[in-house]
C-alpha cells in the first residue's frame, strides 16, 4: 500500500497591498504550494515571495493559473474561446516559470483556480484548452485536478500526467462527486473527522459518502484551506493525524 | 568597417478587441521585433499571435517590458520601488518566454518600453532594477537601450550585453543627446533625410547634429515606427536605402 | 402612423491610446449615442470626449454598460451575482453621470453592451439586477433593448421604460427571433437592403423574415454599426434612405 | 472658541475577494467616511456596502479618489497629464455619486489619496486637475486637504471651500511641515500622547512641534487610520479623550 500523501494549499493570494490567508503558517503544512499567477490574484512582488518562502520550506511549486478576472477572484464562470483560454494559461505558466527561475527554483505542476478548476472537470472544451496550454508550455508539467472527473482521461490522451485531488472537508455522494455547497451537510467542520477522513484515503483508498456507503477514490493530494482560524486549526489536525499514523505527507512532484 | 544594422520595431501592441499599427508591414521590415507582454499592451492571445509572425518572418524576439500601466500605454513615469519594478520585468518576460516556447521559438532581448525606457536612460535606481531582473531571469539576455546613456556602463558592470538603438527621425544635439520633442526641428519628417541618416551611421558611425556638426554615435540598432502611413512609409525608404548600399539588416542576437 | 426612428450607434469604445471605429463620421448619423463607461472600453478622458461631441452634434447620451472584461470587450458570458452585477451596472451609470454634467449635458438612457445585452434578453435573473441598477440610480432612465425581448416585460413591471431596438442588417426568423450568427444568411451586407428594411421597419411595423414572411416588430429605435469602411457605407445608406422618405431621425429620450 | 472636530477615515480599501482594515469598527468612530471609488481600491459592491454603513451611522460620505493603480494601492506617484487626471477624479466622483443615489445617500466632500493627496498639497499642476474636477462635477464639494499647504489658497481661489486636515500621529517641524517618515521620531505610537495632540489641537489651535515648540494649525479634521489593532486602539483614544473635554465631534459636510 502507498502510505504517501502530498498536501497542498493555495498560497500567494493576495495582490498588492492586499493579503489573504495566513501563508506562512500555510507554508510549515503542506509540501505542495499552488501560487496565484496574477489573473485571480497574485501581483508580481508577492509571487516573488511566496516563491521564496516556498523554497525555503522546501516545498513544491505550482502554478494556480485561473481565468483573468482580479474582481471576481477567479470565481465566476467565463464563456471565454478556447484560444484566449490557452493563451491565458500559457502567459501566467511563463510568468510564473521566470520568477521562479529569478528566485532558484521552478514550476513543478499546474492546478487551475476556482471556476476554472470547476469548469474544466466536465467541460470537455475548455478542458482542451488548459491541456493544450499544459503541452505546449511544458508536458512534463503534471495536472492536479479533481479525482474522480473525466478530466482525469482528457489529460492522459494528451500525454499529460493527471494527479488526482480530494477534498477532506467536502461531503461525498455514493458515486464520489460532491455534494453541492447549498445542500446541507455538505460541507464538514469537525477537524477531528477531517483529519479521519485524510486518513482513510491513504490508509484504505476512499471516504464515506453521505448516505454511510464508502467509496473509493483514488487521489494522490487533499486540498488544505487556510484562510480563516478554523481552516487553519483542520489544516494542523490532519498534519497530525498523518504524522501520528506515519504517513509520509511528500509533493507529487519536483 | 562593419556593415550590419538591426531594425527593430514595436509590434503586438494591441490589447484584446484593440489593434494598434500595421504590424504584418512592420514584421516585412524588421530584423527585431520588440513584443508587448502585457503591462502596457498585448493580451496573450495578441502575443502568441505576434510570437507566431516574427518566427514566421525570421525576425528576433525582444520582451518589451513596461511599467504597470494599460491605461496610460506605458507612457508615465511612476515612482516604483526596486522591488517591485523588477518582478515586474521578471514576470513579464517569463510570461513572454512561456508563450515563446509554445510557439517554438524564443526571447533573444529585452528592451523596455515608453516612461520606463526613458527613466532608466538615466535614472541609476530604476535602472537597476531592470537589470537585476534580466540578470536573475537570463543573464544571456542582452539589453537594448538608447545609445549614449549610462545605462550601457550600469549593464555592462551587471555583466550583461548591451546593445545601443539609435532614432533616425530624432534630431540630436553636438554631445548626442536627443533634442526635446517640443523644442523645433527635434522631430524629422523627410523620409529620403531619415534615411540618409541610418546609412550615415552604418558607413560613418554618427549623424549630424541640429548644429550641422557631425556627431559620433555607436549604434547597433535603428527605432522604425509603424503607427501610421507616413511612419510606415518612412520605415520602407530606410530599408530601400539600406539595401542600396548593400548594408546587411540583421538581427544583433537570436 | 408614427414616422419617426432613432438611430444608435455604440461609440467611445476606445482605450487610453486605442481606438475603435470612426466616432466623428457615426456621430454626425446617429441620434442616441451608447457611449462605453470603462468596463469594456472607454476611459475617462475618451469617455468625455466623446460626451463633449454628443452635446456639440445634438445627440442624446446612453451609458452602454458591460461586465467588467477590457480584455474580452464585454463580449464574454460571466457568471456574476445579481448584488455585483447591480453594482457594477450603478457605477457605470454614475460614472458617466458624473462626465455628464462636467461636460454640462446628462445621460438619457441605458443599453447595455455584448454579452450582457444578449443574456439580459432572456435571462431573467441577470435582466432584473440590471433593471434594479437602474431603478436605484434614476428610474427615469429608458432601458434599450432587443425588440420582442422578455426583458420588455421585466423593465416595465419594474416601472421602467423599455425602448425597443432592431438590427436592420440581421436576418430574422418568422417569430421575430434574431438567425443565429453562424447560419447562412444571417448577416446581410447590402446596404440598399438593409436601409430598405430601415423604412419599411418604420412605415409598415415590420421586417421580411428569411423566409419571406413579413414579421411585425416594434422597434423605436436602428443599431448602426461604425467600425469599419462597409458598415459606415451602410449607415450613410441608411441614414439617406429615411431623409428621402422623409422620416424624422430622432432621439428617443434626452 | 469653535469646539468641534471631524474626525475622518479611509474605508473601503477592500476590492472584490480582499479586505483592508476593520470598517465596521472605524465606522463607529468616526464623523466622515473617505470611501474608496475603484482606482485604488473599491469594487462596486465594496462601494455599495460602505455607503449603506455609513448611511446607517449617520456618517458623512466623501470621494476618496485616487491614480488608477490597484496594484500599487495609489501609493505611487504618475506622470499623469492634467485631462487625464481631471477626467479621472470626475469618474470617480460620479460613480460614488451614483451609488449613493442608489442608496439612498449623497457624497459631501472629495479626498484625494495616498500620493494623489501628498502631490497635490504641492504640484499646482497637478492640484489644478483636481479641483478642475470638483468644480465640473459638483462646486459645492469641499476639498479635504494637508493643513498648511498652499492646495488652500489654489482650491479658494476657485471658489471651493478647502478643509484642512491635520495627522496627529505625525510630528510637525517648527514650521508646521510633517516630519518625514524616515526621520527618527516621524511617526507617534503612543495613544495617550496622540489622543491629547488632537484635543489642543481643537482647544488651542495648534500642536507641538519636534523642538517643543508650540505650532498653530488650523485644522477642522484628524485623519484617524484603523488598518491595524494598534491604529484601532489609537482612534478609540482619540475618540475617548475628545468626548471627555465635551468636544463636539461632527462632520463639516453632508
Amino acid at each position: 500500500m502507498n502510505r504517501i500523501i502530498d498536501l497542498n494549499s493555495d498560497l500567494g493570494e493576495g495582490f498588492g497591498a492586499w493579503k489573504m490567508g495566513d501563508d506562512e503558517a500555510m507554508m510549515a503544512l503542506v509540501s505542495s504550494a499552488n501560487i496565484a499567477c496574477g489573473f485571480h490574484a497574485g501581483s508580481p512582488s508577492i509571487m516573488l515571495k511566496t516563491l521564496q518562502a516556498a523554497t525555503t520550506c522546501g516545498v513544491s511549486i505550482g502554478a494556480h493559473v485561473s481565468y483573468p478576472d482580479l474582481v471576481g477572484f477567479g470565481r465566476r464562470n467565463m464563456d471565454i474561446t478556447s484560444d484566449a483560454l490557452t493563451a491565458d494559461v500559457i502567459y501566467q505558466i511563463g510568468a510564473l516559470q521566470g520568477l521562479a527561475r529569478a528566485a532558484g527554483t521552478r514550476v513543478s505542476y499546474v492546478k487551475p483556480h476556482g471556476a476554472l478548476y470547476n469548469t474544466i472537470a466536465h467541460n470537455a472544451i475548455q478542458a482542451q484548452a488548459v491541456i493544450s496550454a499544459i503541452v505546449a508550455v511544458d508536458p512534463a508539467l503534471p495536472l492536479l485536478g479533481l479525482a474522480g472527473s473525466p478530466l482525469k482521461t482528457w489529460a492522459e490522451e494528451a500525454n499529460l500526467r493527471f494527479v488526482a485531488e480530494a477534498f477532506a472537508d467536502r461531503a461525498i455522494h455514493r458515486d464520489g462527486h460532491l455534494v453541492a455547497r447549498n445542500e446541507p451537510g455538505a460541507v464538514l467542520t469537525d477537524a477531528r473527522t477531517i483529519a479521519n477522513r485524510v486518513v482513510r484515503l491513504v490508509e484504505e483508498g476512499g471516504m464515506e459518502a453521505i448516505d454511510g456507503h464508502f467509496t473509493k477514490i483514488a487521489a494522490d493530494s487533499v486540498c488544505l484551506h487556510g484562510d480563516n482560524p478554523a481552516a487553519l486549526a483542520i489544516a494542523r489536525q490532519i498534519r497530525a493525524a498523518l504524522d501520528a499514523r506515519h504517513i509520509t505527507i511528500a509533493a507529487f512532484a519536483g
